[in-house]
This record gives structure tokens, sequence and C-alpha cells, in this order.
């Protein structure tokens, strides 16, 4: 068994402490986060004990540490976990800058331990199964990639303030996603995007709907639709475009249940938001995790994984800025 | 070409009509009805002309007639048709009363005309694709077959008085359908059914919701689920289960036109009723009509076919009246 | 927390011992088993301690037993844990005789013990949210129910001749979905049946494809159709058909990845069988026999109803027996 | 009734003078082909006459003339029926080149004559349907268009040295769509593509697999993949995302007949190619095209949407080859 410790008590701390918590594989030891209470609360809900971080990162029994605090901690948190020697899997961004993002990766190599980026999507059982079909030449070679990726509704005003904006927070999932799907890695970017569900969002001077466009060197192409607003769910779907044929992925709902009336024929709408959608993907990639720190040989996202869906979320930016496809 | 009359310018009779005046095979001479002004305007937009019955079946040009006038009528048209040596091609059923309709098979057999019954819905190229899989064993064995089939709404009452009963009137299109499909002679039926919908039917001693199973000697079964009430539209549907798989047969839409809100996703309605689901079935009935009459070795529903679905139908009538399986 | 033993370690008896030992609301104490292996190796996985039947009855921090043992132990398990004063949960069919199954429901209500019957399917989530809607009156008064439900494969011989044959081995559940969806108990069953698809099946003179038709006082049918071999998974499909609408439940695959060439676009086929397709079924079903030992009120399926549904088969049974519709 | 003279007998002009034949609205009256072998068998089929372009232009009983010879030959032919005062249906484009085209539309105009462009989508009952529920308000501000189209196959490399290339040729259609859609006109054009399905297409510095992408001045996106290769069918979808919610419109198959077995749950592939798909959509453009002669208020696609059109491929073309968004 692993023992591991959850830095950050936060949503989606509680989520994979919770799945920490019943996964036969992990030994979930301490909850540290900055607000005490919510530290305590977490850790009664899971069998586990606060900590401090210097106390966390000194006890030897703590394999690893799950970083799941706000965004600007998360490359001092790295860098102090690395130098203590602990395998690390932090929540996606690494950073909002690209180069504290490789220094992380650069500490973690330098300290020979595992980092893992949570590029939760990865691990959904369809979505998996959709990279696995591919790689397994299932529809020959890999031409065109089409993302469709839009959120129930836009974050708080002072979330966006700061997100780093929408390629960055949220494109980054589906930069991630076409970059793993393609088997090849983009060198270019073309982004356009406007601010129309959102005020908020328009006079913080970022974007809530957005298209891009990542092409490889080979020529292979992908498109990401990106919306902040979505009145049936939350929408996550994919389709790879072989030379043999069409890979896809449909939306995800609560049941199976359908009406028919007068009204015609209908299902129920996506599944609300990340949460729901993906609860089997955060179990599974912790799981995953676990079993690559015991020596499991695994394909899961690493830290570099994390700098270079950065890259191409800051040339997104980038490329909306300039009205110009951007070099990567 | 092939010189035909129409007798009956009724609902289906113009539906006839329209399709045979758009047939290359066919020259459409004659119109007949009881209701001269009928037979004038439906001859009008037809480019036919108005014909009393003696006149159509003295016309040597007249090589078949159309047999779309009220269901009592039927049998004594048949009976003159084959007297005339026409080729008929009658609308179902032949006849309410199942001798009667044999009569009409005795006659036209004896003076060697074809008779063709309308059992529009083996034409349909869904249904009929569904035919041609099964009989080139891509299912294996046909083990059990479900049709579902139900009308919008009840039909008037004076209607449903001249009917025959809902097994007769309407459930004598699936009971064609099963005989079609399973490839073999049911010999045991069994039927039940209430009056849920309509009170008119009630009070007639009539059912408007029914279930049927029949049975055939090597153990295949087929259930026919029949509603004269149905609020999104007509629902025809048929699924064969074989022993290597399934084949079926979902609805028709008008558009493919889908909505997603917060209601979830939606596809339209069922076409309204049998005029729009069953066009194509109409227009491609006649021509093989047409074809076989002008030698083509075609699987058409001959008088014989008619005859069976109205000797179950009746069998399904006397199961619902005895409450017990009927030997066929 | 409700202390619980398990008695039976077999393949149904190992999932509810998981879902238990996962369940915060038990304290999973004892593991019973004719097999001493078999029970030892389950108590192991599930932080459990084998005992003997007489020494979990006797422990009174055991508030309840969940009977998972083989068929014919289980009214007696019933008597025995009745008297004892645990709350019961037992896997369906409390008997193969309902004169036996009766027996066991008047036993607990003597002993003023609650006893449940492992009808899974009312807990599927799809099922039970189908149930929901129509109690809602979301399609108006019920009128017509159809279900579908196919094995994926015969069951081995020797399990055949101990089965109590289709009706009470496998259509028992659907005859339950029948009456919990229908909203009035069944007055009549009509049945037929032929083996088709086993050897075996025919031999030992039962059937393994079956239609069987149920009617309400109020004229309310219901139709089911079963088979014991089905190519693409386990079929389970419910349509409820209503003054208002129609509520239909279809298939469940593992994955919602679709595939698209020249043979078409392809789902996945059904999930293989019922562990996976009713694996949340189960652990819901658990949760909610203990809410409800917990006080909560919670419409789960008595001892009544697992007597009611073996009426139901038995009817079936002696339907297809003298092929006549039986009164019930 | 509408005197009409078709202009070239090829594949298209056979499609659309069987369309006029069939029309009550319409009076076939010539066909006019460079390879007079060609016309005779048509107007043969169709019951015209074979006529020269002279004979036709100054038949007074020729209300209107269909164009659907070569591309090369349609500003000449534009220019010769304006000046004859004849209405005029031409096939699109109206010319490679867009100052020729705007020649077309002025000339139409001078002698005051109806210029129509045969872009047969708009007509095609679904997408019609998506246009007029998105002009209905029914999902709110259009914000995000996906179209999705592809060829089964690459087209000969003779026809591809003179189609003008992908944009012009194939994505013409789909930037019309986008423009009808999305109620704006589009300012800005970024295109991207590669030579992926066919060394013809390489060779003749074409691409054969792209993606563009459209801003409106408001904000609204659009974007459009296309692939000459395509293995199941003619993929024609297009999805349109509002501030309340999504309208989308699938493929269509031949039949509705899906099957299941170990491979899972099978529809038809797409229908194969533009004729099958666009049947209905060619009889409607055409009869729409005869009512707006007629003096019915329809919105069918004039000159100036020809021009624009081809203003967009153009500038996809040019941002291809600059690798930059191009304005128009």
């Amino acid at each position: 068994m692993i023992g591991i410790a959850v830095i950050g008590a936060g949503r989606i701390g509680q989520i994979h402490a919770a799945n920490l918590a019943r996964n036969p594989r992990a030994r979930l030891l301490y909850i540290s986060d900055s607000i005490e209470a919510a530290a305590k609360d977490l850790a009664q809900r899971c069998n586990a004990r606060v900590a401090s971080l210097d106390r966390l990162l000194d006890d030897r029994a703590v394999d690893a540490v799950l970083i799941a605090s706000s965004t600007d901690t998360h490359a001092n948190l790295v860098e102090r976990a690395a130098k203590a020697k602990k395998a690390i899997f932090c929540e996606k961004p690494l950073d909002l800058d690209a180069a504290a993002a490789q220094r992380c990766v650069d500490i973690a190599q330098q300290h020979a331990v595992r980092l893992c980026v949570g590029f939760n999507r990865r691990h959904d059982p369809s979505f998996d199964k959709l990279h696995s079909e591919i790689r397994a030449g299932q529809i020959g070679d890999v031409e065109v990639i089409s993302i469709t990726s839009r959120d129930p509704s836009p974050p708080p005003a002072d979330y966006i303030a700061r997100s780093g904006g929408l390629f960055r927070d949220m494109m980054i999932h589906d930069l991630d996603m076409g970059r793993w799907l393609l088997g090849e890695e983009p060198d270019q970017v073309y982004a356009t995007g406007s601010a129309l569900a959102s005020d908020d969002i328009r006079v913080a001077g970022d974007v809530d709907t957005a298209i891009a466009v990542l092409r490889t060197p080979s020529g292979r192409l992908c498109q990401i639709t990106n919306s902040r607003r979505c009145t049936y769910g939350y929408d996550q779907r994919i389709e790879v475009f072989g030379s043999g044929g069409l890979l896809r992925v449909a939306n995800a709902t609560q049941t199976r249940l359908e009406r028919a009336d007068a009204n015609g024929f209908a299902t129920e709408p996506a599944l609300p938001f990340f949460l729901e959608r993906y609860a089997d993907a955060y179990r599974i990639q912790l799981d995953r995790f676990l079993r690559a720190l015991g020596g499991d040989a695994l394909d899961i996202p690493s830290g570099n994984d994390g700098v270079r869906a950065l890259q191409l979320a800051d040339a997104a930016q980038k490329s909306l800025q300039t009205a110009a496809p951007v070099a990567v």
C-alpha cells in the first residue's frame, strides 16, 4: 500500500480523498489545507489525520502527495515535495506560466520523483477506449479530430480573474486530448473567440466562446470548440476521423430513460458537470497513478504533458490576440 | 404500358391514382366512384376519364383494375373484374368474411386473373430489407418477432361499427407482417384486449388496445401490440430475433433534426399516420404490381395472403371472446 | 451502523459482501458458507469473520442476515433468522414452491422481522426513474408494457434441472417488474414457449424461448419476451405505453464509443450479463435495505412481492402446460 | 406553367430535367448540349426537344433556362440568357472567378431577370427546418456552427485540375450553409488543409482535408471540416449551438434497419453521395425556383449568394496559402 497525503481540501481535493480512501492500493494518511476546519472535516470523513505541510513531507510513511490546492501554490508545492522525495500527483495546471511549469518538471526529474498531472479525461473509459482503438489501427491513419467541450455556465467573476483565461483554464483539457489522440505533436495553433455568454468575461477581457485549430507536421488537423455556456448539460464529445473510418464518443446521461410524446422522442440532457461526467475517470486516474507507483507500465499524463498542453494554450491565447496562427 | 382503372375515389383511391398517374408502366384510363363528383374531381387531377363499372370492365384497353372502394363492395367487384378478365389489385381486406374472401381467390383462379391484395407494409423499404436480410440468413433461424403498431387516434364511431373490429381492421396488417417474416404459417393464436382509449369503441363492444401471440408448428413465436391511440405519431416498429442476432426497424420522422436543451435531446415525433409513413410503400407496391403483370417474378401479396391474414384475425377475435388460444 | 452477516459465499454472495463492505451504513461481521474455504476467502477479502449459522444467529451484534445460498436452503434460513429476530434480505426466490414462500412471509411477520427479496432490477437507476415517472403521471394511465429480457446463453444442464424452469428462474424477474410497473395486480396470465436454443433445455422438458401476457382487472396489458440465448449481450429493455405517451429504457453498453465504416454506424453490444448490467442496482439495493432498516420509508420489494411473482411464474408455467390462460 | 430549357445533359442536367419533367408547374421544352447524342437521349426520356442555344433563347415560350453545363461556360450562358430576358437557374459556381461571377449578377440585374444559384443543400428538408427553427428563435442567439462535410472518395485527376481547388469546388457548399445559418456575414476566414487522401490531389497542389473557421463582426463562429475521403458514405452534418440550446442534423441512411450481434448495434452507413443524399433537395429546389418565378415570396439562393460564397472560398484559399486569416 502506498502512503499518501492530500494537500487541498476543496471540491476537487474532496473527490480525490474519497477515491483514495476507497482504493485498496492506497493508505490515505494526511489531509492538509490552509483552512484548518476544511482539512479537519475532510480528514474525519476519510479516516485520515490533519497535518501541516512540514509534517507530512517529513513523514517517511508518506510515499506520495496529491496536490489539489489553488493553482498559484502548485509550483512551490511540487518543488517541496520533490525535494522531500515524494511522488507527486498534481492537479492541472502545474502553473499558469509555462516556464514555471517546466521548472516543476525539471525539479521532479532532478530529484527522480514521478510527477503526474491531473488530466482526468484521458481516464474516462469511453475516451480511453477511443484512444486504444486508434492506436490499434482500427481507423487507419488519424486525419481530423473534432473536440466539442462546453461548460454548463460561466464561472464566478473572481474565478475568471485568476483563471488564466479560457485557453489555459478550460481548453487546456481539450488541447491535451488533441495531442494525445493525434499521436503527433502539433506545431501550429490558430484560435479565435468571443465573449457572447458572459458580461463578466467580456469585461475581464477574456472569451467564453472559442474555436482552435491545431496542425501537426504531417498535416493532421484538430479542431476544438469551447463555450462557457450550455443549456443541455456538460457537453463533452470527441470525434476522430481516420483513413479507415470514424470513432466518436457521445455525451453521457444520468439514466437511459427515453420519453416519447407529441414533442418527439427525448433522452435526458447530458450529465451536469465534470464531477458527474468524470466520476469514473477521477477514480481510475488515481488507481492508475497508484499502480504506476507500484511499478505497472502505464501511460499516464506526466509533468511534460502538463507543460506541453500549457504551451499550446499559450499559443492559442497569443493567436487570439494577434489574429494569426502561432508556431509551437 | 398497362391500362388500368381505379374504382373508388376516396382517400386511398386518390393515393393509388396519383401513384399510377406518375408511373411510366401504367396508363391510368378511368376513375369510377358511386359519388360522381368525387370520380370527376380525381379523374381531372390524374388526366383520366370517369367511367361506370360496366364501361370500364368492357373496355379492352383496361388490363387491370384497382379496387379502393368500401370494403363491403370488394368481393362483388373482384368477381366482376375476374369475369371480365382483368388483373386485380384489391385493397385489404378482400372481405370481412373469410369464406367470402376465399371465394374471391377461387374466382380469380378460375378466370386465371392475377389477384393482389394491398398489404402496403411489405413494400416499405425498411421492412422489405428486414425481410430480405432474414431470408438471406443474416440472423440465423427466426425465433421471436415483436411487432408494435399504434394508430395516432381512434377512428370515427361510424367507421368502428363497420370495421369488423380491431383484429380484422387494424391488426390484420400486423398479422400479415408476422406471417411473412416468420417464414412459417402460425398454427395457434392467442389474443387479449381492452377498450382503454375510446368510449365509442367500448360501447361498440370492440377493443382499442390488444396483444396477440402467434405460434408456429416449429415453435417460433410472434407477439403483436396494437393501440388505437398514440401521442407521438404512428408507431410502426418490428423487431426480429434470431439464433444469430437481432434485426429491427425504428420509427420514421419527418426530418432528422434533433434539438438539445435543458429538457434533454429530442428528435421529432414519428410520422403522423399511414399516408406519410407508407408513402414510399404505396408507390412501390403499385410499381411491383405493374412489374408483376409485365412478367417480373416478384413476391407480392396475393389473394391467398389476404385470406390467410383474415383467418388469423378471425382466430384472434375468437381468442379474445373465448379467452383461450385458437388453432388455425 | 447495521451489523450484518452474509450466508452464501458464491458468485452473488460475493457481490453482496463487497457492496456491504464498502457501505458506510453497514458493518459486515460474518460470512457463512457450507464450503469453509469459500467463506474464509470471502471473509478475508471483506475484513469479516467466518461463522457458523448458529454462531451468527446467536450474536446480538448481527442485526440482519443476507441469504445468498442455494435456493433450496432459503426457506429454512428465513425461518431460523426470523426466529433469531434478524432482519432478512433474501435472494430470489424465497422458494420454488409458492406455499413454502408464503410460509417465509408468515414467519417473518409472526416474528415482526423485515423480509426483503432481491429483485435487483427495481433498483437499476433507469428502471427506477421509469417507475417514478409513471407514478408521477408523466405518461397518464398505463396501458401496455413490453418487457424484453434475454440471457446471453443457456445455463449449464445441472442448473437447469434444479432451476424450477424458465418461468420461476428467469422470467420471475420480469413478472416482478411487470407487476411493479403496471401499478395493478394481474389477474390473468397466458404463456407459451419453445426450446429453440438448447438441447439440454429441450431434454429437460423446459423452454428457452417464451412469451407471456399479463392482464389486469382494469384491462392493462403486459407482454414479456424471454430467451436463454442472445448474441449481442444481456438484452434488458422495458417500454411502458400510457394514455399520454411512452417511456422506455434501452440497453446499456460498456462505453459510449461508436464506430463508423463501410458496414455502418456501430455502438458496442449490450453489457454481457447481470453482474455488469446491474452492478449499480446491486449496490443501491443493499443501500436501500440498510436505509429501510434505519427507518427510511422506502418502497423495496418485500416477501409478499416474492410470493406474488412466484404465483405469476407458476401461473405462466401452468399456462404453458395447459395451453390456456390461467387466472391468478 | 413555366416554359423551361435545360442546358447541359450531363449527370446533374439529367437530375434537373427529370425533376422538371415531373413538376406540374413546369413545361420542359428543350434540352441543349454540345454533345448532340446526349441532348437527344435526355430529350427523349423527358418528352422534350433538342434545341441549339440560339433557338431556345429565341423561343418566347421559354420563360427560364437551367444552366447545368460545365463551369467554364456558365458566365457566358448567364449573359446570353439575361439578354434574351430568360429567368436563370445556374448550377454552382457561377464562375471560378469572383469578378466574373459578379458580372453575371450585374448583367442579370441590368436585364431585370431572376438569377438563382444551385445551392441544393439549403432545400434539404432537415437543413431547411434547421434554418427555420433558428430564425424562429428556438435556440436563442446563434453562437457557434459546426459543419462536417466529407465526400466518399476523391474525384478523378482531370476533374481536380479544373475544379478550382477544394475550397471553390467542395467547401463552397459549406461556406454557403455557414453564411445562411449564421444570419450574419462573416468578415474573417481562416483555413488550413493537407493532402492526406489522394496523391493526385497532392501533386495538383490542392488539399483533400481541410478545416475553415469563419468569424462574423458580432463574434459568431463557424467551423467547417472537409475531407475528400470517407469510408462510411457521404458525411453531411450540421450542428448549430445557440444561447438557448443546440440544433443538429444527423446523417441519412437508405433504410432504418438496425442489426445487433456480437459486434454491437449497427445502423446502415450514410447515403453514398449527393445524388442520393440530396434527391429531395434537388426536387424541392426546382419547385421553389418555379414557385418564385410564379410570384411566391421565397428565400432561394440568388446570384449574390453565389458571389458571396465564392468570395469566402477565395479567402479560404488565400488563408491556406498565406497561413493567416483573411478579411472579407
